[in-house]
């Protein structure tokens, strides 16, 4: 297999003008991977596909590239989900972000939930990380990450959304009762009738079980329990985006 | 919901006589949850199922728990796969061992591929790693992880593997040929006659092509694709552990 071109994300307009490489770009395809010019590079955008550049300059504090091709349309499966999740300590948060953009989410809304770790998100590490993901996983798009926003306002932008219920798992146990148990993920993605555009994962420690009742009772909670398992939040978000991907998606 | 017992695995048999607390147990439990005397304490060895033990004695360098009675019979899902996997650097390894353990694995086999980063394994730690993972996700069992192997040594103890094949899913890229695309992951787990007993997983950088073409070749692997965007080694693990569960296992 021919080794693919380096690929990097901008903001920019891709296809007519030249195109200019910042210092970081221009030290990685340059010092990191010792491309020689005219070196191939591809770019995307989000809007414009994927384009060929050729490397026209290359210096320490940046580098120019010039279109050659178009090579991939922006074609991407639509509908993608949006993963609502309750920020967890910085390594869990980190990881949600890059292994959800790998799983193809359209967005990440973190949100305030009464368990919910109030500490700063750096909102600007987080989109590097979902960039780099991105770049790497071959997408042509990258997540937007929204700013952080109490549960139900959330959950007010959503139509119909998964509710990954820990506690439904839990009730064979002997603290819980029979009541309030959830679907099994499986059968829950199989019988939905329409796509969930949003799948909800709780925060370390899980829902109150005053937010666990109004989230029941929401007319557009799909709840499903995630196996007899109790999964970490990090470990739950993307178990049930893997499921959400092979029935709705593109896994399949 | 009632906060459940503290869970601590431990060797030793269970049921009969009292049970010596390490430093570190009574340090975790004495300290870290400051539990009084008479706590109830949940303890488990892969055998004799969950049993409820009551904290008698409690110091710096140790303590003793007495059994009250067995709570969870050693009922647990049979034939759970074994996931061979090339060892990645230290995070993502550690992070493979703890989220293969959630998701229910018997067994990790490491294994030595052509482009395996042949650091040493910190044997001691991956099984820490282990332990705490299943203590907090309440399995009855702890994986085994065993001693790294060369790939084909280790195919050789498997019936019948799943081989992740990532190069499968790239090839409607421009460097790759419409030859030698693996089926869609769904598709596959859903029409195999057998159950599986093991995931393979690549290292970073893929399997070589000399690798490729004899897995598959192999009468044993079905190759599967994990999707259009190519994903970290860490993160297919995931995912086709996730779609294992969901097919054969207790996901669903």
């Amino acid at each position: 297999m021919v080794r693919p071109a380096p690929r990097l994300f901008t903001k920019a307009p891709l296809g007519s003008g030249s195109f200019g490489l910042s210092a970081e770009q221009a030290r990685y395809l340059g010092t990191v991977l010792r491309l020689p010019l005219g070196s191939e590079v591809r770019l995307f955008n989000g809007k414009d596909g994927e384009w060929i550049y050729h490397l026209q300059a290359l210096e320490r504090r940046g580098g120019v590239a010039v279109p050659a091709e178009q090579r991939r349309l922006q074609l991407e499966h639509q509908g993608s989900p949006v993963l609502l999740f309750a920020p967890l300590k910085r390594g869990p948060t980190e990881f949600i972000i890059q292994k959800a953009t790998e799983l193809g989410v359209a967005a990440l809304q973190p949100v305030l939930t009464d368990r919910t770790n109030r500490e700063n998100l750096r909102m600007d590490r987080l989109e590097t990380i979902a960039i780099e993901a991105a770049e790497q996983c071959e997408r042509l798009s990258v997540p937007v990450i929204k700013a952080p926003l109490a549960l139900d306002l959330a959950l007010d932008q959503q139509d119909r959304f998964i509710f990954c219920d820990e506690a439904g798992s839990q009730l064979d146990q002997p603290w819980g009762g029979d009541e309030g148990r959830s679907a099994p993920a499986g059968e829950q993605f199989a019988t939905a009738a329409k796509v969930p555009d949003a799948i909800l994962i709780g925060p370390e420690g899980g829902f109150t079980s005053d937010e666990r009742d109004r989230l029941r009772a929401d007319e557009r909670a799909l709840a499903v329990s995630l196996g007899p398992r109790i999964l970490r939040a990090e470990t739950a978000a993307i178990v049930a985006l893997t499921l959400w991907q092979l029935r709705f998606g593109d896994l399949d």
